[in-house]
């Protein structure tokens, strides 16, 4: 099948002169949404992979269906203050201003190795500090996996743990 | 299994004097985590549905894993600004002020029979606004599935379609 299909680029969004990658369409579609994410857990299938951490918001969409395809839990990896239990978190720069993700301080305890998910990596700046912030948490991070890769912003260059940073689908 | 056990009652969230129903203890749980979602589509696995549409964003987390186990696809129910491409939406009064949540305008084109999955079924303002933003974009809601109901909340009141609603777990 052909995922590539179903993205649907957008044309100045989030802002002018940015392309945005709408995964939307290859959600609603059930054949298309059922192989993404046998493709995105392939690789880790006996990777020993305790639970898989999904990053707010869209990453909760594919890291949930890959929790279950793994038969593993899940920990969502949220925006701030929205944890209700004692929580731990990590700042990050942004190109203007910065931002915070939050993960609860026992999220990882006994289920500490951590397979990363999110929905797209463009610079990486998110999937960094996602590493920082389950190493804070006392999670080992042994794999991290994106539905779609935007190869020309090098977000793999900040992908800095000696794990697979697996993409299922590459944009150049 | 006693999915009640892997609930976590924490005080004062989001303000003072609520005990918030916290799910990631659950969700990190694979066991745990698993059986909620098989208990959660049981009711649908006849129903027709081609999509489940979840609402951000732990709506996202019990929606995704729903539409893989129900193989079809998943339409993300966002809050304002989120959506790339053109959308509807519908405002909802909270308790104080309002919210709105959005839908993609081709969201359910050829795929209309909708299952609404959320978390946490309170009062109900978030799931009716929920039905009427599905209708809005011209699908049909052919149930409602949420992994815990606050009972004395009285939120099934709003629930008015005639459709199942159907809670795994209920609190009294």
């Amino acid at each position: 099948m052909d995922l590539y299909a179903r993205l649907r680029d957008v044309a100045d969004f989030p802002s002018p002169g940015i392309a945005f990658k709408d995964v939307t369409p290859l959600l609603a579609d059930p054949a298309a949404f059922a192989e993404s994410i046998a493709r995105l857990v392939a690789p880790f299938r006996d990777a020993g992979v305790d639970v898989v951490a999904g990053i707010e918001a869209r990453g909760f969409v594919f890291g949930s269906a890959a929790a279950l395809a793994l038969g593993c839990g899940f920990v969502p990896l949220r925006k701030p203050g929205k944890l209700p239990a004692a929580a731990l978190g990590v700042d990050y720069a942004l190109e203007y201003g910065s931002d915070r993700i939050e993960v609860h301080a026992d999220a990882f305890a006994g289920r500490g190795r951590v397979l990363l998910v999110d929905d797209v990596l463009a610079t990486g700046g998110t999937l960094a500090a996602a590493v920082r912030l389950v190493a804070q948490a006392g999670g080992k991070v042994v794999g991290g996996a994106v539905l779609v890769e935007l190869d020309a912003l090098g977000g793999r260059a900040r992908w800095v743990v000696p794990a697979p940073l697996h993409a299922v689908l590459h944009i150049a």
